[in-house]
């Protein structure tokens, strides 16, 4: 549940601005890779101190400095002091509990938003914050833990296919959206096979844990579209133009992207929508064993209780009970019984118990 | 449930506008149609390379080329070189998880929408997606396959009847999206009978697969809904004008589809109503006939349990038990029993059980 | 439940503006009354052949010409080529499975809607399409078959009571959608009867079948709805002004139309989450009555299953049992008996199952 | 039910401005009160015809006109004569069952809206009608029947206290209503305090009719939503300024109403959240009920069967019988009997039934 | 449920403006702290009679004015009459039960919302209500009680950290909403982690109280919501800029409290749904239970009644009794129970009942 709300109390009452890393710290090393790039060339680096990557504020070419690792609040101090970020910003990035938004300021833009991934061992979704800072020449990505989701995008600039090292900035900043959102498909098809089993195993046997299944896969897609709601507004402001560092020509991409995560917004709906038709589906298949349980027990006793009163009955002592005595008594009350038997069988067809 | 997510990992994470077809190859033969006509001629011939079709650039006289199967992304490419067709569009036609959309660009407006069939044998609707791209004086359409859901538009260019042949192809474009809506309502009365038939058999002898009925077409109620209700909004904004190279004279009939469209949804909207209200029919019936049988099994054990008792009592052997050797007595616990079964008797009509 | 898609399969494909009547036949015979009046005068007269009314286009007079049938498409393509009547408004007039909207031309105004009506026999609200054509001094009136609802509006012409003759023909047109629109609210009153009824029966007994009639009246609700709502959107576009025929003094008329509407809608409304409400009332008696069986029955197998158990081991055959031949046995055996009988009913109580 | 829908069918069909009471007829004598006031004198009277009130038409000072009991016609059309009032309105003060709404003219504002009160004897809030029409220097007041809901502003009035005498007519149609808000919160305790009887007895001792407390109460929630919804939707309309009447100064206070107003939808939808929530209760627990009935009688019938079975074996009457003969026979039975309900009680533990 | 609605009828029916202090009188003694700061020094002092602080106004200093306790209406009055305070904002400070709200008049912003706390003995959420008025250089902020929650803030003052100091009073009106809003998200990692602790409970061992425990915090959550939502909106209208004491540099601030606010309520809406579908779940589980209660039972009663019946028919003392006398009589029958015991258990495998 906790992971509903990552704002921790360490953080409640210190003053705004204050740079107070808030989260699990996911890795301990600091990434920095450094690409300078432009139509002509790529330079990748890996950094140590993030200062070596300030020269590059001066270069006409594009900069991209994607850091691994947020809890390093001297270094984001320095960045902002270098690239004048608002101290408000700078809290955001170092606290991962962001609901995802865009922030213009004069020189910059800021975005902060969820990459999801699905963890196999724990069979939940978790989220890692990915902050972008973009400028008109360089773009800081920060991300929680080194992963490969922008090994896609760092390998079509190194390859100079596409339009990546023509365009601007902003258009890397769209590239690595993309990646992000490319990903939530991935989870979507995961979560989607997931339903179909809990599906096929409804309709084949359905067990008591079938529910539960049911139950934390919703709680897995509630956690997945609060994360992407305001995703989705983030994107839609700029596909509207509201950034002027985001080109017209690059609109038409972040159009493409909203498309997207509307796309993912549908189906997470879907899948919801088909779950509680699961739910209903279980609790009536519960309802039907129950009624088929109760058939088999009604159906005996009510055969055989009053079978059971004929034989006590005859089972008797008193002194004085003329059918013992008769030389077909035992026949004509097993006679009797079948009798009873027969009406009993035709009563429940009739009844379309049986 | 993979319906719902059409994009797959192999499309992830590459550039965008790289062509790549995604989905079921649906056709192994591509087929391609030209339909050259103005309001004096016709001419329609089948040809092989795409190509050929790209003479009528140059003529006056409106084009139609309607292409079954989007697997070669060489032709596709081809018709975006020729034609300038955005790349991130080309990516789209062959694509088959669009979601619904319309986007305009200076000499052309793409829509793409989904075709949707009852396939009768897995008792499902299945989605084709549709590809138009309007031109002033052409309209490409892209299907995934050979179908006869354009015939009869085919047909009404080649009889000349209506404003069809006379009218630009903004009207042939309306004349092709009215066809799939039109058959939207096909689909729309085959649920119905269904729904109809689901009813009947839950009023006269709900079996447990009937709720598996009822969750199936729920589902694709779901389905369905969430192809037409994007659809519905790439048609709200041509009704309103948005795009120039739709006519003022043909927006009237784009608003007719529109309201078609709408009450394609309020049918939608309806059904899934009268589906929730089935099931929770379906399991107050069930909750009827457990109490039913429960009663039953009430009845017969609350009458017989306390005369086997009284049978058992007179089954023992002690000793010294007067009663058994009273002259009357096994005729007056028979008595006893008669007594006990009409007070028994009694009590249940006046509880309403009988 | 195909009372919910009017359009069938013999439409789709055709022409836009292709005149099919679509519908049940709800007439043999087209009545046609037309009832030319002014301040002044007033003279009704039945017609044959819808060309003797069109003279009226002459005067200055205002006509209201009442069509009773819609499956006369010559008749209908002779008065859309008289009034030149755009050839989709025509086709909407013939086919009666139309959403309520209003369409605005240069010389007229198209309204369609439905008039409901409650059929007793069948025990369900059944619609019937009304279409109006508001010109400058003229306005058609189509209706599916002879009805009474606009008599009252006959008769108040006749009388030259209130404004109907000294006000245009928008304030005619108002005057048969209100006429339309009270009557919505004697289906309310009966299905307010209906709901009532049902609700005392589930109060007093609940019975299979009061699910079935909350589920038929629910079905019927939203019917309603689905026919009122898009007719509210109309009487709220008029009321807003957007249609120039409609002149301004009538424009508060519509406005008290439009009250009522939003009063249909919001009674609707309610009478849903009531059913909803009985519904889950039903479940819970349901539910209580259960138990109240199963306890019964628990308390009967409770009491009497151990008690005969006891009998049973006193009727066992062993040689040597010494209770059996203890003076007192079989009185402490009956002691004992009702020690437990007390005992149990004490619990019982205690539990207050009893 | 029937209070959801009061227009009743005298009404259908007459012409729209046509003076017909319609609703129950709350009171048989008519009260006219006209209190003359302005900043330095007031003075106060009971009238009997309302002809002696349109002197006050000429004077300077403000004039409020209560009228207690609307189905005199006659005086209603007088007074629709002498202060040039749209029929509309006329005929919407004598029909009891309008919708709250707020409709300006050139010279007055009407406001309809409803006065509830809890009537206790039927455990039901009831509707008052109240109909203000405003003036540049007179207020109408119309009731349905005499209630003192309006005599703390009469007081007010009386004392001069406050800003009452100095502000204008706006203002007293501002104390009227805002006492009648005020009134609403007295509802909504009352309302509240039941909600939470019904919950103390839900927890304490859930019995069948808890359900249908909570359903009559969610039905009043309905119905006290549907008044109220729409009046705020007036009073918003009323402090956005839309009514020239109304002054700057005393727009604040209609805000404040306006605030008051929001409280109350808040507070109902919270309260049929809690209801809602407390049917789920309800239901759980008689599902819990349930299970422990059946438990009981699961356990008795479990360790009794078997042994009944047994002691059921050796009450035969077979020649051959070997145990019949053994010496410990019986008291080895009695041991095995023991050892059997020894081993049920324990699974019973382990399975928690116990 | 009474703490929803905290006007009383006390109230009802006094003219606006008039002070009457609803609520629950939280302290007894007043605390008046006056804290007189600018970029260079800070003045704290304890006072007793509010007059004090007035001569602060003339100062071109910044004076927070914080008074702990609304009770004493003399106070209120004086403040109100020395700065020039509508009466109807002086009614809502003395008033406890109003909605979040900002009102702004020529001279000062008003701010009332309320102070959430987690009271650990009841188990529920209180809340206090708080008053700011922002001026140009004074701040006055009105508790219920002495609280702490400010106290972060007054250490900031003191310390002259951040730009608390050097910005105006809207800041530090910022700062103090802010410290509330931070409070909120301990109280929803207070009822996450009680959240989490019940669906533990529900997985391992469902209890009756459970769904109690589920439905209280349902509508601790109904409540929070309740308090929460109008407080957004206010928060909303700030950093839209529509009040013009809050300076353009301190909207930023507004815009991340605005964030935090949506987080709080996002994360309310998602713990509801998980609390739903907790609900769902323990339903499910109850239903199941019962399954396996019935399935016991109904194997037991299946497999023994037979056996009794065929026992009790050896039983019967008829004379003329064949099988009695057979030899092997007695074996066979046992023989013939164990085939019918394994039947039995055969076909309840087959059914997946064991």
């Amino acid at each position: 549940m906790l992971k509903f709300t990552k704002r921790t109390a360490k953080k409640a009452g210190t003053a705004p601005g204050t740079l107070v890393h808030v989260g699990e710290k996911k890795t301990d090393q600091i990434h920095i890779t450094v690409t300078d790039y432009d139509i002509d060339h790529v330079v990748e680096e890996s950094i140590v101190a993030v200062e070596e990557s300030f020269r590059s504020k001066e270069t006409a070419t594009k900069t991209w400095i994607n850091i691994d690792g947020i809890h390093d609040v001297d270094m984001i101090r320095k960045i902002g002091h270098q690239f004048t970020i608002h101290p408000l910003i700078l809290e955001d990035i170092v606290n991962s509990g962001q609901r995802p938004k865009a922030e213009e300021f004069d020189n910059y833009v800021y975005f902060v938003f969820k990459m999801l991934y699905y963890d196999e061992a724990q069979q939940e979704i978790r989220s890692e914050q990915i902050s972008l800072i973009l400028g008109a020449l360089f773009l800081f990505s920060f991300q929680e833990m080194k992963g490969d989701v922008f090994d896609v995008v760092r390998e079509r600039i190194r390859q100079g296919k596409g339009r990546i090292r023509k365009a601007g900035c902003d258009y890397l900043a769209y590239a690595l959206i993309d990646a992000v959102v490319d990903h939530y498909f991935l989870i979507l098809e995961k979560l989607g096979e997931k339903i179909e089993g809990i599906e096929e195993a409804l309709l084949d046997e359905p067990r008591p844990d079938t529910v539960q299944q049911i139950h934390e896969m919703k709680r897995e897609l509630i956690y997945m579209r609060k994360q992407i709601w305001p995703f989705r507004e983030m994107i839609n402001n700029i596909q509207k133009g509201e950034y002027n560092l985001v080109e017209d020509a690059t609109m038409i991409f972040f159009k493409d992207v909203y498309d997207h995560c509307i796309q993912v917004i549908d189906t997470i709906e879907s899948y919801r929508d088909v779950l509680s038709g699961m739910l209903d589906l279980y609790l009536s298949t519960i309802s039907n064993r129950m009624n088929e349980v109760m058939k088999v027990l009604t159906i005996i006793a009510t055969i055989f209780i009053p079978l059971s009163f004929l034989a006590g009955v005859y089972g008797m002592n008193f002194e004085f009970m003329p059918e013992l005595h008769w030389k077909w008594g035992y026949f004509v009350l097993w006679a009797t019984m079948f009798g009873i038997i027969i009406a009993m069988l035709t009563y429940f067809k009739r009844k379309k118990w049986l």
